[in-house]
């Protein structure tokens, strides 16, 4: 493909002669005849000395004499010619004669199946979705259109997943949640027999886990994605376009408004409510309520500005001790 | 159901008239003949507003003008209910065609077994114990009565389960433990060749994780509970009743007594003691052996209060630095 | 095994007379007969109540009046002892007829494939290689010789692994790495293209992910050893020889070097570097690049002896204002 061609595709600017573009690579990977990806500035030094030919570059290049195209976002910019070079392929109508799917299971045309995945009984499978081998779907789920379910994909009875839906190997949704009561110093297990809904355009890490609600559902907002090994507990309820890091642990009922955002290993207590476009610094531990548009950090979290300024107060007060 | 039914089943105090219960919901999703639960005092905002026609209370009710259960002990209440909604159903003796049962394994009557279950060589399933599809058992296991095991459950060889035992989805029991030597500066493994006990009444959350021992065994007490996606080491101990939050690494031949409660995101150094009837908090971090009947937190854990003790100084000395 | 064979067979120092070993225990399950082990001199108490016939020890034993041999590594020692009595088994040629093989899949000889496990098209196995029940791996991948790969593995396509390489349970291997931009406030995805190389002699916990490059490749070097639900994202690199304990989150283009140790529960940023031989304690969060041959601890993580002397201020200044 020629580097004009791509640059056009990206609507962006092609400073420099085109070359023939003979494939995309990491700037340490790239060989002659590569295109390659300066996101940022801090990427230069990386891009200097670099054997790709050419950049796709998030602003003019001063240093480097070779042929860019400048684009206005380079993230969305590698996406798209990520795609270029690896074209999403159509879902074909394939059902593993190895598969074990319930004659009660409702099917759409096309959908793959693959070997060794079980299906329970009215259970329906939206059109061009892809359940690889290995997926167990319990009985009375809905799975939307243009899903893909990893293999070892756990679905218990009675989840709900829309369209669009991503979900990597070995999650496991709809467990029962950690609810107990205690009777003569022994627990005692509350069924639990809500569901899980989750929206359009989710996508859940390898490994997570999203429980069932006890009574009512454990929801997830569409667009809200989900890292590798997550614990999402019963009744939570994640809003839309919200993001949650590895190993980001919920307790029961917690409620995540739109556009959240959690690094990873940070806990949350349960029964609060996180309000809408607030992030949550990893490893932070919430033990309540936090308010919308504001950073939280530390443990218990408080005010990420507030945090800063205590931690450096702590340090000046410790070097005083000299 | 009529509501003076349900009260002398979990022997409450009706207070009001009896209704007909058209089923039961959260406060939220509660509609017009509904029963729905106020499991404390903080639950009554939500209680004003909710459309239920019936509550499950914890106390009297002054401001709420419906009909009501006073019960002791709302979570049990509650939980009996759900199963007059949902009894649990018999197994049923069904072993799929498309499971892998080894010959020499002994099956009682009735065991439910899914398809692409496999149970090796020697394995012993007790009667009334469900096991879904895609589940893994090795050789030489022995499964009690009344469990269930969800998808993906691994077994590797030699495990023993308990009786009335619940494996959530993607569990894996019996992986070596994380064991090894060095010699010239490279790791080498150290054969881990002990077993897993999992006592009776056990519940295990989805994707945690019981090592073997190495020699000698890896222990779960009778009636102990354990959430998501946890770690328990190999050659841990921990006794009976206790309960483990997400999260939650126990390394090597860490020890916990009875009774004991651990939050989410907690780690152990390994090679220590916690007493029984002990707490520790979420994220502490325990690094050496702690009594019984305390409350720990911090890292590295301490007493509780003094823990509380140590914060409040912090933040009061970092305060008069202003 | 008389003791004399044991100790000539591990290069030890049989002290007192020599006995006829019926089996090797645990300290505190050994019986009459057993041999049992002293790894180190904090074990002695337990030593001294214990029921074991003979020891390997670290050490002289003074006030154990049994026979015993002194070794210079016990650990070694005991992991050649566990091997003397379970030795491990050759891998039988076998392919389940319940097994999913693609026709352009390359078997060397011999090799174990278990029931419902799934092989991909032109995905190559080598000899003496042991695939468990339940694996699933994709297309285009490269297993070596002398794997194991315990049930419910998943490898997503293009993944490369060496020689006498060991995945525990649930591992899931390829993964798209979480990486999106932002368009009208919502996330979309970048697709995640580059592989995942494996080199010879690791071994990988139970439910453990190892996300794919987004472009490039992420790397696990050779010797290293990684233990159970830990999360390497898109793009890292782990050097050779090095040990990363349970719930450690590497976050995307993390470089670990050659010989580093990461504690349990450790998380780091991404896009940084850890320089060879050095330790990363237990919880801490690694914010920036630190050096080789070092250790670090704490959030943000700090040279591990600065650290220490900077929680030590701080209790005495707390104790201060008593």
């Amino acid at each position: 493909m020629q580097l004009k061609e791509i640059a056009k595709h990206i609507n962006g600017d092609l400073v420099g002669d085109s070359i023939d573009v003979k494939g995309i690579d990491t700037l340490e990977d790239a060989k002659e005849g590569s295109l390659s990806f300066l996101l940022e500035s801090s990427f230069l030094p990386k891009g200097l000395i670099s054997k790709a030919s050419a950049f796709i570059s998030f602003g003019d290049l001063e240093k480097i004499s070779k042929p860019y195209i400048k684009v206005k976002d380079p993230r969305k910019a590698m996406a798209e010619v990520i795609l270029l070079y690896n074209p999403p392929q159509d879902v074909i109508h394939s059902i593993s004669p190895q598969a074990s799917v319930s004659r009660q299971a409702s099917i759409s045309e096309p959908v793959t199946i693959g070997a060794f995945s079980s299906i329970g009984d009215h259970t329906c499978i939206g059109e061009h979705t892809h359940i690889y081998p290995q997926v167990t779907i319990g009985n009375n789920c809905t799975i939307g259109k243009h899903c893909i379910l990893y293999p070892n994909t756990v679905l218990y009875d009675g989840i709900e997943i829309g369209d669009h839906v991503i979900i990597n190997a070995g999650c496991v949704i709809g467990a029962d949640g950690f609810g107990y009561y205690q009777e003569n110093s022994q627990w005692i297990k509350i069924p639990h027999v809500g569901h899980v809904v989750i929206k359009d355009w989710v996508e859940l890490g390898a490994n997570t886990c999203i429980d069932r609600g006890c009574l009512g559902n454990t929801f997830i907002g569409e667009g809200t994605k989900i890292d590798n090994v997550t614990q999402v507990g019963h009744n939570c309820h994640i809003g839309n376009h919200s993001a949650l890091a590895a190993f980001v642990g919920l307790s029961g009922s917690t409620t995540l408004g739109d556009h959240v955002s959690v690094g990873g290993q940070a806990g949350f207590s349960g029964h609060l409510e996180v309000g809408s476009h607030t992030t949550i610094a990893a490893k932070s531990g919430v033990t309540k309520s936090v308010p919308s548009k504001r950073v939280f950090s530390g443990f218990p979290a408080q005010d990420h500005k507030e945090e800063l300024k205590y931690q450096a107060r702590l340090k000046r007060l410790a070097k005083k001790t000299d």
